[in-house]
């Protein structure tokens, strides 16, 4: 039989919308999915070294509670979602792709990209590996 | 044989994205499938008694179109969409679920939240009740 | 044995959503996907005659890259999104579906839509599509 599995394609780079990914990347590792996470858009922008340096951004349709959100994470000393991702990947089968037509849209190679990414592939691989399990469009 | 499954990470607040969840829901729920929908994040908070008294807003990207739309619905007398998450609770089989970590982030008790929630739960525990069925993330 | 399935439900009307509904609509047609688009809410204005003729317009959040995006987009002379869900039709399975209780919102006939677009349906008959395959809320 066929283990559980849990695909994301991460298309949005808000923080408040990468939270979620790093969060079920991590509880679903822990209970024994297989995870894959799929960068695109505003989420492979996100996770470009450039964009990893930029100041976190949360949805404007939720600016006043974001402030309050994230400082409430800091004091609870929640981790960063990229943190989440890189430990998910220590404790369980967890695969992170870059999606290859976004990169040619922001000309970004693979090395401009964090070091927690397996693999560039195109939307048809990515299918093929989500196939047969739960996956998300977040 | 295994029964028809809807399960809905509920993460946005805005009504425009809240409607499709009450739709949906009911829309199964009156289909015969078993229905979980899981409050997280801006979803949760438009949960919350406070956030169920504030002003619904439109997404900003919908700004103009979101007030025709608004007028629209009142004037077919069409339920709000948590009139439409309880009626699917009487209809069928549906569970409502509050994200146990976006309660500690909003320092929210499960008083503070609609009568309509069932249970709070962690993402590990949800994903196991999503497991084999249709999982959205709105 | 029953084939691959993907079903989107497109709820937004931001051209840098609607671009991945092409991709994956266009990818997965290719790859011997059965495929099902249901256009909702805003979705299904982007397809109504009059909205595919207002200025595309990007997610708010993302404005600044946004531009630049779809600069990059027309050097590599990349298809518009409609044009990748028409020919998605002529290479596989492809049905296109519009949400019949938004086009009584909207007001809209469905002589007022994309010559793409099959049918109009209610939400029970989408998710019956859909059932067994994966599904998507964009």
């Amino acid at each position: 039989m066929a283990g559980k599995k849990l695909s994301i394609i991460v298309f949005s780079g808000t923080v408040d919308k990468l939270m979620p990914v790093g969060i079920l990347a991590s509880g679903a590792a822990a209970s024994g999915y297989e995870v894959n996470l799929f960068f695109t858009f505003w989420g492979l922008n996100a996770i470009s070294k450039r964009g990893m340096q930029a100041q976190p951004q949360v949805d404007k349709n939720y600016e006043q509670m974001g402030s309050m959100m994230m400082k409430r994470m800091m004091e609870m000393k929640f981790p960063m979602w990229t943190q989440l991702v890189s430990e998910a990947k220590e404790v369980g089968e967890v695969k992170v792709y870059a999606c290859s037509t976004t990169m040619e849209f922001f000309g970004l190679k693979k090395e401009d990209l964090a070091e927690f990414v397996d693999d560039v592939v195109g939307v048809a691989t990515f299918l093929d590996r989500a196939e047969g399990g739960t996956t998300l469009f977040i």
